[in-house]
């Protein structure tokens, strides 16, 4: 037995997201069954580094994979490719400690939101476009707010006795590419919807309909206002998935280029 | 009446290409079925600066539309792109001079083409994946051939008795962008098919399994070879059409990052 960690990227838009369920359609669904039919039906272990909700796509997931086989990992890799649907591609497949865990080992994880100022045919499953003109100056200030630990109650689904909504955001940076404004979010650990919901009320106080003295509010007290402003899973990406010792990506870049010229 | 320009911007893969067809659904005949919705049942010209083969894509598509309507150009805009699909979008009509012909007119088209190096989970609809090793060096050196005035009758199944294949190329150039190879070439007009059979023969350059010199040899002697390495259109975009006056698109960008970080 070898354990082996993965690189993953996949369009989100097909799938009932990340986790395995049953008679639903998901990323880490498509994997097991196409894993099965190239190593064999012995049971394994595929571990991802979280789940991503239903149509959220990711540059790079990680997983680990616990199994016995006589293939060499780059020739795994293809052989897995070419039986995978198009929307998932595994980018790379190495021999790791076999104490390696993808969730528990990592120490941060970054997203990357893209919001379209503007209709876009080529791009519609991978924005939100929001058709009020947005603020960004003022969604810097609020921005700002988040950076540092924070208890995110407000902006999740999941119950605080179950799992701390305490969380270390090491990053909440803007960036304009043309016609997309782009938001990237790196922290320890993200709580349930916690970044659709930050998006969504970044965007608020970028349309101008809300303070950003009340962002503050809503990060010292518990509100469920951050619950009506859930910006959707399209512009959504699992960015990267850090451990120790890997380098912090420092340049921010658009996906999709939606301004030609 | 007054006459208006359009520019479009649409995704190629569902449609059977620009061109109205009866029983088949065409980019064009879409934007003139929500014309008609808008504007009433009565006549009217609508014509592109020219044609886009099926899976084909545009980032600036043209047409100019003769019609009578009491819609200011903004608000005409706003009312077609809400019924269209949302892999067309028209990103400006302005009026136009009265004799404003989109493909009379046009001085220069540029087309955009991106080869992946890899697998993309992303983006398989904007790309053709080369799985060999591409050397972009000699690929370079064979574009250098196509600059200038070429007879084009060997990259094309235009009929050069109907029309001439020979073609003022102002420009033919690569740029890599990550895993991608980006090809722009821009000239006076058009042949059919050209486009997609130039960069099928600079990939067997790249690949290695045609010399510069036979590139040389296919531009001065008609030939049935390029027909056979046509690459796919998924990888196309009509990026620009230029008109007297307009200034010339320096900087080369992909429209799809698909490295990250």
């Amino acid at each position: 037995m070898s354990r082996y960690k993965f690189l993953i990227e996949y369009e989100g838009t097909r799938y009932r997201g990340w986790q395995p369920q049953k008679n639903v359609r998901t990323v880490a669904g498509e994997l097991q069954r196409c894993i099965h039919e190239v190593c064999g039906a012995a049971p394994f272990e595929f571990q991802g580094s979280g789940r991503t909700d239903a149509g959220v796509h990711a540059l790079g997931q990680t997983a680990h994979l616990e199994i016995s086989t006589m293939l060499a990992p780059e020739i795994l890799r293809m052989k897995l490719n070419d039986l995978l649907p198009a929307d998932i591609v595994i980018l790379d497949i190495a021999k790791a400690d076999p104490r390696f865990h993808a969730r528990h080992h990592a120490v941060s994880r970054s997203y990357l939101y893209q919001i379209s100022r503007r209709r876009t045919a080529l791009g519609k499953r991978f924005v939100w476009w929001v058709k009020d003109p947005l603020n960004v100056r003022r969604m810097d200030e609020a921005a700002a707010l988040f950076t540092g630990m924070h208890d995110f109650r407000s902006f999740t689904e999941d119950d605080p006795e179950d799992k701390s909504t305490k969380v270390q955001v090491e990053e909440l940076r803007l960036a304009e590419a043309g016609d997309l404004i782009l938001v990237r979010m790196r922290g320890s650990h993200f709580v349930w919807k916690m970044v659709r919901r930050v998006v969504g009320i970044l965007a608020e106080v970028g349309r101008g309909t809300m303070t950003v003295e009340t962002v503050g509010e809503l990060l010292r007290h518990q509100s469920a206002e951050p619950a009506r402003f859930t910006a959707p899973p399209s512009g959504l990406f699992l960015e990267r998935v850090y451990y120790p010792g890997d380098s912090i990506l420092t340049h921010l870049q658009p996906v999709l280029h939606i301004t030609h010229g």
